[in-house]
């Protein structure tokens, strides 16, 4: 297939676009940017780990329009959020496949806000765009959203959350690129990230939601979100305390969360780890520099599970790659599920 | 007044000791330390700004025992908590009065656990320990409770705290020297500090108790706490989630917060701050870096006051200096405050 | 004297205007800004410890432009060098007196760069002006330049300079604010800055040089600098390996130092430090964090004097906060000097 | 071969379990420590990336003693300096090869110390061993001395060194684990390294010194070295102002790094890199985040090459891994060497 991605040359773009080096289903062929248009990919600024990849240094930025996505089957979107607004709606009209990372459509009742082994059940509202004449397109969750939703799924599941207080550290690259400035961030940290609560409190009640009737009913337990923007590259950490309406074990909890599999581990997904929650018993782990890159990134490390206040509460705190899990890897698996459900 | 130092050469040590230079009641005459004992104190590392203080740089190291501390009228106490328990039960059974900030008393049902202007009335204890032939004996909370329940204080009073749920992010200097490797420390968060949790959920709940028949009753509030280090050198911050049990405003909140005096206020002792509480309105306030140093370190600040997901919860986020408010200073303003109540 | 200040909202501005609040001498009247023209001053980002100075807090942030300065007897100028270039000449045509820290005019021959304890003597040149009927105007050198070259003058005095092969460790805050992106500052250095070594290289040699026939003849010493960035908020530490044209003894290098005095703590100037540099002997001093602040930022502190490999060779390592010694301070020391000199 | 590895539990020692997992021609069976004897090594803190290689997780750490050495062929040392000086000779007496990352042997006169692309030809030394029937034994040197010199070897050859001024940027990884305490590293650099400077002025002319007569004579360029203390994880940047007997051409110096080749590429040697040396063109390259981990950490990468004061001087910044190259990696490398010659 070929792919076109929006928005390409910012920090999640570069982590697609390092993702689809080489990708076996994948074939990048468009990239899209604002400022950039009209330069070679291989002379901007490549904030990643070794060099841009190499087939993909000649191609030219081109600009964000229907134009430059002719003869592409899927298109990928690491848009800004005021960009992708009115372009993914464009791209839904007019029907060319769409995997966003970015904020505009994850909300919308008819689109589907997917991590991939969470809910992978609401890629069914894409029969609905179809009638629609829209679509098919489909968003996965903001990157703190991510790291905290995908290990509360097997513990919902068994207890049913009823409450929700979360507290994250999160990595500067969650910001982008020149992002947050160093004199800021140096022996500091900065305790608000513009609409990043609201997203954590709203997207992982629609994740966590049901399909009832073709619609999505939201998850209704309470979410309460601090969100604190820490001095670490990559990786979020969240410190989550969860409260259920049935009684806890964390020594079950722990079980459940290093079991847990799901469709993309059944499907053998390119992109999907083997385990998407692994479980560390250290008392001072996980840890966003060592756990971060956990199978490649895509998996998440869950920690400090222990008992709360009372039999129904557990605490517990998980790390995982903001750009990778959080962004530009679990957009590429949710394609490839997309894929392998021929939805696309 | 003469005062001995117990512990002085470590991180809390020092900031007794900068904080002691030049104050208007207390004398310190005897430092005692461990590895250092004879060595003169200006002649070991000193790791707060500036230089040792003059009038101390020839005081020599004595050992913890009890016949350094001859002549003494007061004893401050930063011991680690290993090296208190039995020295500081020592002192309180020998009638040296003591003001302690180790851990070692802090439970102990006959020694008041006071923050200055939260709990002055707690210091009532000492009249229990005067019918006992001990003490008196006095100590202030662990860095992170202090910092947490100063303005959960006017906040308890009005409308009564029924669950808390916290999340702190802890300056490398509450680790002592050398505490944290700096290998661990860069590009990396944390997530478990021993003994901190279990802390701040008892010793909150001990100093917004009440004084029943000569005892201290445990406020009944649940609390849940994840504690985790940080990459910034002073100053720590919490992300406090606290439900209560009426419905509660948030302006109102914020002007009873920056509104809150109490005794060491009224008082105007030597090291109390004018308003031990400062509200900031600006949203991405307040960070460690810039509010850490408010009225030299003994207020702390408090801003992001917001509803949570119900009408009973509030949601906030509080910078305090973890070695002035939370440590020493405090000790210091707590030592000011039994001294004007004659109780030393 | 009434005193404008260009550029008075980057991170140099907010430092002269931190400075010049309560100055005995210089009442700051004017503040130019240029994308917040017309704001209350009070209401931008402050970057400094503690808040905006009270009396600037209602100050209307005026345009670069001639009009700006009506009334003005003194103007600072803090602007960055493109905009320095044009507005500083068409200040010095129209005789109104500058003081300049932006690089525009440094390397004009009529135009004085001083470091007012090395060559307070090179103001002469405003005779010079007066006769053409320009300025008064004079320049304080770049700020890695400043902290390098103030110990360097009673060396050079004592043992004649010829060669100085220099690295430095600069602050973040030199490249102002937002500057360097956090992403790029942890866990990492840039071995470049634009334009800095040449900086280094050619302002040393001015400042240095001789007055001969009311020109300066630039000392012929060789230069030679890397300039690199790392993660400290403030103080440059530039390590120095000098040559001389006669041997050299640490130690009497070490008191001539100590000892050096000149003409801003003959006259007591406000701002002059009581001893421009100091020197530490401990084998690990001087560090960024604990020396930036020598008497209030305006001493720079050495340390590390060792001979090197022939006996002509000197080696050194020096620290001076960057904004204050090597930016703000000295341009105000500068024009307290000129004032005390009749000059303006 | 069965090789043994003392010191194995500190920061290099790791390094070398890392790298020695999977290596094709030697098997790591014994590990030995100080504190740790008797451990399970997959007990042990782990500090880099990812965990303890799964085949030597069940090594138990034994005590540095000839009786744990038996039925070894090879020994590699990464002990501290001191606990490595009688033991190494120790070795050497009883014939037991070692390779040693220690500075204990590094300035004998019988020892040869050696980058395997710079200086290959002084294993012959190991001749001489042999004739009084001692080692074989050869040692890599410092850190910091490597990263340097490697580049300087191909210009040496060329231009002739003359003199040295270097500064260098190192990374905390090279303090060992506790190492430098957090509180130093945070918004400071430390501006001295224990024996640091002495190393890298005396190894480097060792290094680049000629074999005459089964003797070493030193390389006579005089070299001055200032060690600082950066906070980096990973990575040694030095800053390196070189002056020559003969007239330089930047351009030609940097193809003359870039074309740079030797015996471990010809032998192409299980560790060696395909290019030693990598030369950047970017006018802020070599950064050690981006540029440590070139070609597995192996190779160094030099930027920033320009001409200096004068037509016989060439600045130049090089980026090596300081426990890859500059340690374990490197050590490797010389017993893969050492073995290729039939030396082991």
């Amino acid at each position: 297939m070929k792919v076109a991605l929006l928005g390409g040359t910012g920090a999640v773009g570069q982590r697609f676009v390092s993702m689809l080096s080489g990708h076996p289903w994948f074939d990048l062929t468009v990239i899209t940017g604002k400022t950039s248009v009209g330069r070679r990919y291989g002379d901007l600024k490549w904030i990643l780990e070794g060099e841009v990849p190499e087939e993909f240094r000649d191609l030219v930025i081109a600009e964000n329009s229907i134009e430059s996505l002719r003869g592409v089957d899927l298109v990928f979107s690491a848009l800004p959020s005021r960009e992708a607004r009115e372009f993914e709606r464009e791209l839904m009209k007019r029907g060319i496949p769409l995997v966003s990372n970015a904020s505009a459509l994850r909300m919308d009742p008819l689109v589907p806000l997917v991590i991939p082994e969470v809910n992978p059940d609401h890629l069914s509202l894409i029969e609905r765009q179809v009638e629609l004449g829209i679509g098919p397109a489909a968003t996965d969750p903001n990157c703190t959203t991510t790291v905290m939703t995908l290990p509360l799924k097997p513990l919902h599941e068994a207890y049913t959350l009823k409450r929700l207080n979360v507290a994250s550290y999160q990595a500067l690259s969650g910001a982008g690129y020149p992002g947050v400035p160093s004199y800021d961030a140096i022996d500091n940290v900065i305790p608000f990230i513009p609409g990043e609560e609201e997203k954590v409190q709203n997207e992982s009640r629609k994740i966590l939601g049901a399909i009832e009737r073709g619609e999505i009913r939201m998850a209704d337990f309470e979410v309460q979100a601090t969100c604190v923007r820490v001095p670490v590259l990559d990786g979020h950490t969240v410190a989550i305390h969860a409260e259920f309406e049935e009684e806890v074990d964390p020594e079950e909890a722990a079980n459940l969360l290093e079991g847990f599999r799901s469709e993309p581990q059944e499907l053998e997904l390119p992109t999907a780890p083997e385990q998407p929650i692994h479980v560390r018993t250290e008392p001072d782990r996980p840890q966003p520099r060592y756990d971060r890159n956990e199978e490649g990134g895509m998996s998440v490390v869950v920690g400090r599970i222990r008992r709360g206040s009372n039999r129904r509460s557990l605490l517990l705190t998980v790390v995982g790659h903001n750009t990778i899990r959080g962004a530009a890897g679990q957009a590429i698996l949710l394609a490839e599920l997309m894929r392998a459900k021929k939805l696309i």
